[in-house]
């Protein structure tokens, strides 16, 4: 190796290389490792390209070199074709010369069990004492459109024309590109690079988008996941984009009843599912998508309606239609995500009348009636648009659109400049309209389910929040767990209202209380999480008599439940009711970092799933958001003619919990108050039992 | 009116007439009532069309008549172009003539208020008065593309080639139908017929539907709803479809929490609520589909697999695939539609990997490894097709189809002959691959969502059921209300287990009773269904002096709450608790006729909405799907290791409440246990209280 080069930037050797070595690469046309080679040369690739194969002279007529320490330079990429084994001794000869990038196209490593774990672990090694970046393994390569570099065995690219735009992409399935890059040219959408991230053993998803971050070419990001890996460079990547302006949409596999099976009430065993995930999304300020044609679709609205303060939960919606059905299908998959279709006000109705749109002054202003014209439409679009009760418009375009779309779909394109969005679903098949409204940049759907999907991921978004401190100085080690006295005391610091609790020394000859009878008597002990289990609580005691009746019973259960532990102490608590009880949970997940969690408590958190959970910690705004999400909440809002619970200090109490992610001298994993009892406006929340593990 | 014409039958003068009038047909272009003329000469209509329009010789420079009443001959079908005032007159002199079938365009009748009100009940006087049949109003038209029969003003019909093929399309929304037919046409999906039917003042959508039934060109059924109207015509239809083998696929309005807040967990007000249209959907046999494009998309799955008994409950979906990434997403949504995707048998591996398919024993057969190939993916496909495990199969094919379609989409079309249904969604752009299938008659689907949405409509579809008797056998009068003494001999007489009760006459000086203390004391009164609310409720009552002083204190209380009241007896019952409880409900719907709905119980039936509604009677297997439908039923099933509650009785308590429907005698309208105390596995159901209403 004879010429010296400069050592390029990792986005320079991941997507811009000035040459790309093919390790690998066959002479065969069929065999998947000769496809790189006709890709990059059909694109036009401008950098050097070096064919690696041992056993021949050259490779589809291009010269072959027998191995990369025979080249006359370092590329600044090599693509490892090789199979398994091979890749790992390819990664090893790249890091020894010096390669910035290998990305490695065989499977095999993170899915090929203990085997595969363990070339996993070498080539981590290497990289980790080398700095040699891999991307994958189980990866089908990167793509720069801009750049005439198409680094992928995917025989999606393998098509001229491929669009070019400002979409960067990043998935955890490699085939999927195919999809995306072929769906969105059926729609004028142009892609900037897209990348298949594999394994991840090395550099992430957040890293690689990370990367792009300053590409001017670059407008906004599509991610497709299977689940959330690396989430600390996934949030560090968001926080950027979002300082950028360029929005991230996600879609996310995992959502659904196998998925779910995992879930257990307990805040300690969130880790992946996938409502842990959904709040790490939300507050990254990724939009999250359900439909995968709304993240082909989403960006153009996204680019529109930035995303607002968590305290921002006006969902507003306007609809305009000339098709009645049509709005109505919009309207029914808006309302089912939460998103509040809005009938103009008054006001906005005299204006509607006045600009001489007659309608009925309805939740949808339904242009039936008034008869499918140009200037009806836009003075109705244009009257909506400056309403100040709508956040979002949409536009529902019938049978029209198709071929003439100068009389609905043209006032769309003349209105859309507005400041506030302007999207549109279209009900007939009408391509040519399509492309008018792709051209012009105005966000608009094919289907009224990603329509809908994609107006309640934009209005939904949150602004990015960041971790509060670095995750290693909150991550989870061997854990302690502290007695229920020693977790009062711990809420007491951050501020969660308690039941008043004494310890009892269980040989006490005489017991005085700070609080009347009847109480409960719960057994005190660091060892026994699950008091219950053991027999270990007795509610209802009603004297000292009783009480000392009470201990004896519990230190009996326990000799039979738990003979080897130690129990010295119980805690006497006043029997406390209120209206109802919830759970309030706080925990450090590995990956998405510390996390509150409310939930409807008892069975009905596990039967009914009902809970809400975000990144700790939250604000007063965010911890009454999460209450409005759970159903439970209605019961304490005047369900039934019931009186109102005391829901400020509800979210006071989340809000104090959520605190915990920010002491410095005490470093909480797992804390869970079950039951919070709820009692009545005015009176407060006040937790009857509490678990907490600490670091 | 020279010419003696013979009547018409119904789908003669609907949809295949021999002449046609446009009363009120314009002669300038751009009116929407100039449009029947055109488009019926565009398409070739062979029959005889009369334009009417008193001011004018001619239309569009064919002959115009000045009146109906001035044709040589009675036409088949006149088409009232006139607005809503006027077209009452034009209804009038068609039924003077004797007109079959009058279509009226004009809106203002159903939807108009009183005033439109008052003119739906004139023309409902004429209809019934003469034997005309009237279209809508609101009808867009009813057009047959094999009859060149284009009689709309819908501007989705102008265009040349409209795609002929065996689908017969009935909506409620006129303007929905140029959506279905232009994004049929893109599919290659042919159309028989389609019908606006707008406000079905007169001729209903089952109607109209069943009028189609014996023209061989129609081979299934695609339903646009709103809402359910006229529900045992549609019932009717769906019977008489089914037993033909014409599948009926329907996408209805409604689901939105919008629409939701309306649901009470009282039986009694369940009208208007989608559940109770979905359940009457069901229960005729009518797939449900919930995405736009499934509508389009599922009937050729439909044909395919024909509508099972409510027993059949096995939904097991295998998939195959050359994209992991693009199977999971199908995989994600069968599964949150409860839909189970199997992993291959450990026999049906074997068949697999001795067929040359190599892949991993998991979830998704996914050939990535044993790469895009004709003969592994026909192998795969065939050895899945032939496995007992599975009800349908899925083939996911990745970017190939784009191009390549021999590689991996051509093995489906020879597969797809099957025994077993064969479906596949294609992950990428794939035009030219989507035609091969459409054309080979290969159910396909373009999105993941679609895909699931049908596979799922399709397992889920049960076998229609008749009405049991006449509905104005069963249908609801003024009510009267039982007192719980007598509700529990009507529960007696149809087998729905109760707690022993007795009456206990309010002034009696001494009590026995039949069972031990402690009990329950009620007032027992037809005058008071709500008996907790005035104070009616004594739980608890230890002793015969209790009791009494219990009497005293419900006295007292309905002196306050209801001075109004006279009752001279107490229900006396032992207190009874077990595992949990439920509600059980029966009602006669006007619409859709009796239905029996099992619910959580507690708030938790209108919190959760949890529960599950059929048309009754029903049978035990559909008993048993109806408990397996609620999310509370695990706490019944060894949730956290809690004794199993007699989900068998409880199976038999719903069909005993179902037999409701059919007792000659008693004409219950609604009826109400609740509580169901649900007790152990052996121990029985039990109800503790229940209202009664007959007609």
């Amino acid at each position: 190796m004879r010429a010296e080069t400069t050592r390029p930037s990792l986005r320079q050797a991941l997507l811009a290389p000035r040459s790309i070595a093919l390790v690998g690469a066959s002479d065969d046309v069929t065999k998947t490792s000769a496809r790189p080679l006709q890709y990059l040369r059909r694109a036009g690739y401008e950098g050097t390209i070096y064919p690696i194969n041992p056993r021949r002279p050259t490779v589809l007529g291009e010269k072959a070199w027998p191995s990369l320490a025979d080249l006359p330079e370092v590329p600044d990429h090599a693509f490892i074709l090789a199979p398994t084994e091979g890749a790992v001794e390819a990664a090893a000869e790249c890091a020894r010369l010096g390669v910035a990038v290998a990305t490695i196209l065989a499977s095999g490593f993170a899915e090929g069990g203990d085997d595969g774990q363990k070339l996993v672990a070498q080539l981590q090694k290497i990289c980790a004492e080398t700095g040699l970046r891999i991307l994958g393994p189980s990866s089908l390569g990167a793509i720069n459109l801009h750049h005439k570099t198409i680094i992928t065995a995917n025989a999606a690219f393998a098509e001229p024309d491929l669009p070019r735009g400002g979409i960067f992409v990043a998935s955890h399935s490699g085939s999927l590109l195919g999809g995306l890059i072929s769906r969105g040219k059926a729609r004028n959408i142009g892609f900037a690079g897209l990348v298949s991230v594999g394994n991840e053993i090395d550099l992430s998803l957040g890293e690689i988008c990370s990367a792009t971050l300053d590409d001017p070419a670059v407008t906004g990001y599509m991610l497709f996941l299977e689940s959330i890996r690396h989430a600390q460079d996934l949030r560090s990547f968001a926080l950027a984009a979002a300082e950028r302006g360029k929005p991230v949409v996600a879609y996310k596999l995992g959502r659904s009843a196998a998925a779910a099976e995992l879930a257990l009430s307990h805040t300690g065993a969130l880790a992946g599912e996938d409502d842990v995930a959904a709040a790490f999304l939300a507050d990254c300020g990724i939009a999250r998508v359900f439909n995968f044609e709304t993240l082909l679709e989403a960006l153009p609205l996204l680019q529109r309606l930035p995303a607002r303060p968590a305290a921002a939960r006006s969902k507003r919606v306007g609809v305009v239609t000339t098709t009645g059905g049509g709005a109505a299908m919009v309207v029914d998959e808006l309302s089912m995500r939460g998103i509040d279709v809005v009938k103009p006000s008054d006001e906005t109705y005299a204006k509607l009348t006045a600009a001489g749109v007659k309608v009925n002054h309805e939740r949808i202003t339904d242009l039936t009636l008034a008869g499918t014209r140009y200037d009806v439409m836009k003075a109705a679009l244009d009257t909506m648009l400056s309403a100040p009760e709508f956040d979002v418009v949409v536009a529902v375009v019938g049978s029209s659109a198709r071929f003439q779309p100068e009389l609905a779909v043209k006032p769309v394109i003349d209105s859309a400049a507005s400041a506030k969005p302007l999207v549109t679903f279209l009900v007939p098949d009408a391509p040519q309209a399509l492309n008018l409204l792709a051209e012009a940049g105005v966000p608009n759907f094919r289907t009224p389910e990603s329509c809908a999907d994609a107006v309640s991921a934009a209005l939904l978004r949150r602004k990015a929040t960041a971790l509060a401190k670095p995750l290693h100085d909150i991550m989870a080690k061997p854990t302690t767990q502290l007695d229920e006295i020693a977790a009062y005391a711990l809420m007491n610091k951050v501020g969660v209202p308690h039941a008043p609790a004494v310890a009892v020394d269980i040989n006490a000859a005489s017991i005085k209380l700070p609080f009347a009878y009847p109480v409960a008597v719960k057994l005190l002990s660091a060892e026994i999480a699950h008091k219950t289990e053991v027999g270990g609580v007795v509610l209802n005691v009603g004297s000292e008599a009783e009480l000392k009746a009470a201990m004896a019973k519990i230190l009996a259960s326990l000799k039979t439940h738990r003979s080897d532990a130690h129990v010295s102490q119980v805690l006497v608590q006043p029997m406390t009711s209120g209206l109802g009880e919830m759970l309030l949970g706080y925990r450090v997940d590995p990956e998405a970092g510390p996390l509150v969690l409310l939930a409807a408590g008892g069975i009905y958190t596990e039967i009914y799933r009902d809970r809400s959970i975000r990144l700790a910690p939250v604000d007063l705004d965010t911890a009454k958001a999460m209450i409005a999400e759970l159903s439970i909440s209605r019961v304490f809002q005047g369900f039934r003619n019931k009186p109102h619970g005391d829901m400020d200090a509800l979210a006071q109490a989340i809000v104090a919990m959520s605190q915990l992610a920010l002491d410095n001298n005490t470093v909480v994993v797992d804390a869970e108050i079950n039951p919070l009892i709820i009692n009545r406006v005015g009176e407060g929340v006040v937790a009857v039992d509490a678990l907490v593990a600490l670091a």
